[in-house]
């Protein structure tokens, strides 16, 4: 099976990025993470870019921060796609890392989650090889069926406890 | 090969829609483009989500304006990959279908792109469906080279017009 | 008399919940309260508002944070009046929350509160209630003058304490 | 039955007002057209709020741009649901007026719909008055139906034209 | 020489009030401090502002937050110069005040001062009074002075200390 | 009588100018127009402001878009009321002249008023010199009332004309 | 002398690149213009920014809309200074590319320009090279002050004819 | 070698001037540190800009929050390049003091850098200096040198504690 790739811009990012990855490791999948930095180390990002493909990756998982640049630096180099995880590490909550990351000019898309979203950029991940890969898509609707009943299990019981 | 759907939330996103419906003539693929509404049709959406994937679509462009909710209702019923095009159709320029759109919350991922970048969200799609199929990673390949050629050229022609 | 349904997309939107079933408290009257998601229990939700109505409910209070399709999701199932309450629970500050609860398409209305204003969705069902029962009109209209006289006694005790 | 008050700080709110006028004869209700502002006639508005109650009217649409004060200057002088509709009147596209009209402190709620949503503003006064009126219920409840079949429809139309 | 008043829409706002005060007590001015809301208690704030000069008031200070209509709502009842002081007291930092405060219509101003900004609101009030009072314009210019020489003492301080 | 100064950062600023003179003429008030910019003649700027007292002026309203210093600007350099109008002349719908207008630090006040709101900057010059000048508030008064009794007119007249 | 580079991420981007190459032209600098994208042409854009040094510039301007990463881009591959010229090209007023532009990670500065601030780009860049330039130096002083005197001019018109 | 300014608009500044500092230690420059207001000393502010370049400065970075005045007041006074360094010190997350710095108009470029973006503004004023000193450029190219590898260093860490 095709592996995810998860390149963080700075160690910082880790708590973020460690949401993504109890989720791929729960659906036990093997993956890569990095950091790679569209600033400080461009050119390892960039050839991380345009050999992953043929490395035998599915999706890319790109965590940044700031005038987050990093998932479209990535998606720039190759044609897998980029799911940009804008994080929030400046004063401005996150907004100018979700902006930097979402407004694409067209061409280079990248798939952007929320901010700090990291659950979501691994589910993401996760349902983009699960187009093609029957089982997993079939453990992802059991997982969604799971979750469904835990809610239904809390409604149970916050209705009882609460309503009158 | 799969299929793609374009979901519109209404008919007067058509303009937008038209630029993804563009990509995915040119890159000869076969879609289907439905008008389906989270809040009018909410029954006709949740069913067309169910039934997505055994109906042979490998990916979902939901397109909506204002408070956008259309790509989260079919993202909740299905665990497809659901790509979220935000419109501007509201007086606040599209801040509202974009916050709508990428701000999951965990469990139910959605693809986000650019507010009005219709072209993306068919590439994005494109790139999906192709993380299995190497002739269509192939030609994603050749249009972007295609692209950086045509950019070169233009750079050759401005940087000869105007630097002195 | 018609009971108020209050409605929210995650037990951690509890806080805010309080507020509201406080004041509904207050006034002794009769409700319901459910963790209904519209994305990870979609079709709960959905057939708890199509019922709604006859199930004797006159108002529903619709909690939700982030891209908080709730209030939209119930709106679109029930003809009773939808009380969108948003809340701050990401990054955002709640003006996600916000905008994805007010900025309704034409057809479906969102009656929408502020940010984490639980006291003010529970007295809006109230006064929604109160059109046609006289005697709860009387005891909210009781309220606002207590509200008042308490807030003139505090003006003549900061007047005193603060004046020179 | 009860009348629904629309009421407009300044004549130049008409294009919006109108909106919500159209709904309100569709409906074939009863209903009083004002302007009154919070700042320029304020008594006039204030009056109008201490005595809508006992003149019949079951809800009241306030409509306003810029520092929209009101939907809340009517909310304070009565215990009837005030609609709030912000207006864009302003450089601010509006936000200045939603914020206005929305942020209202505990204990006086504001009923707030869209920017510019005159429809939904109208509509949700219905729906408030649909509460305790079943037959009023039900035409909400056909009209829904009815735009429910004339999207389907345009779904049917657009699905042939486009999908391939 | 004309009174001040400083009215604030809660007791919670008086933090932000005592940095006002403090100030008009450094001036050894003569004030009145009240707390009057324009949706608690809409009607004595307003008989305050209708009788604010002729009880011998020349500036009024007006302190709210959230959707912060006081300022307005005295400031369309008297021809005083009123000052509106936006505070922070909800979840959006203050900017919900700031555009309820500042973005009023034409024909009722309000002088708007910074989010929390309780000494510029007293300062303004103090040199509305100084228009024709020599004295106290003479006290402004000397304190502006004596601040101009305590940041000298600290540029001489920090140069020193710092610079290499 | 004090005079009332207008500056304006651009001649470009002319049509907000305009709105303010039109008052100013309407008062049969003496005015001095003039054109100093923070940025491009400061040492003009900081001399009109710092003799503007001892020219007999009352107010001075300052007009800038942008990163707008100029009201700033004159603040620091005078102790009489500064009005801060500030403009829409850039990409950002006047937000930036706004926050750089309002948002000064303890100690130098700006009076604030809406965006492109010309006509209440003079309003608020004109309320600061009718502090002390009872004839002046008497025609503020006056004028007051006229817009109250307009309003009233039209308020009889649209409401005849829509209600039903 | 240092050359000046001015590069745009489009050649939609020309008319504020012609703003910039008018006040070079009116320095009579030597230029280079060049298209180069972050994301379509990322080696291209990697290697002028590599090479910029060498090849005799002294200042690098880049233009770029949306996520406009373009000056980031070049900034991580040069040391020379480089120049954020963000233009507004999307929905969102250009606020997106402001942000994408000026907020960098450490390491990685950018000096960014009002958006679509063609003009003083340029300036930046001449005022760099000035540095160590004392006649360019002399020249800017020179422009400044006919620009002052030009205002000066205007002052005097505006004056005579609007005051009274 | 020119010498690099500092200045800050109230002490309060001083955490994010001494990220700068750290950095012009690093390199080893010398640069004074000075207490300038825009609006509390301006003509002290201002006689500093009118002579920065006869003293030996070759930059110059002005650190300031809220109404960030400081940048634009020294940039008018001067044409050596004014680095602007917004600092969030007030309820708004710096937003107020970016585009207080960043928007100005024409004819008055500052070069702004990230809200409390300390590091890259000594490192923006460390390039300028070296535009024509091949020394320092040299050890700004080793110092990105160095920590690129830090961060390839970091990266094998990570890859090889986290990937699986």
């Amino acid at each position: 099976m095709k592996r995810i790739a998860v390149v963080m811009g700075s160690p910082t990012d880790l708590p973020v990025v460690e949401q993504a990855l109890d989720v791929l490791r729960e659906y036990d999948l093997s993956f890569d993470v990095r950091v790679l930095s569209a600033h400080r180390t461009p050119r390892a990002a960039q050839e991380f870019a345009v050999y992953a493909r043929e490395e035998g990756f599915g999706a890319i998982i790109a965590v940044a921060g700031k005038a987050a640049h990093l998932a479209g630096a990535i998606a720039a180099n190759t044609t897998l796609p980029v799911i940009g995880l804008p994080v929030r590490s400046s004063e401005l909550d996150g907004i100018d890392a979700l902006l930097s990351t979402v407004q694409m000019p067209p061409g280079i898309p990248v798939a952007t989650v929320a901010i700090n979203g990291g659950t979501n950029a691994a589910l993401l991940a996760i349902q983009i090889l699960a187009v093609e890969d029957g089982d997993l898509a079939e453990r992802l609707r059991q997982a969604r069926e799971a979750t469904g009943r835990n809610m239904a299990e809390q409604d149970i019981e916050i209705r009882r406890k609460y309503s009158r």
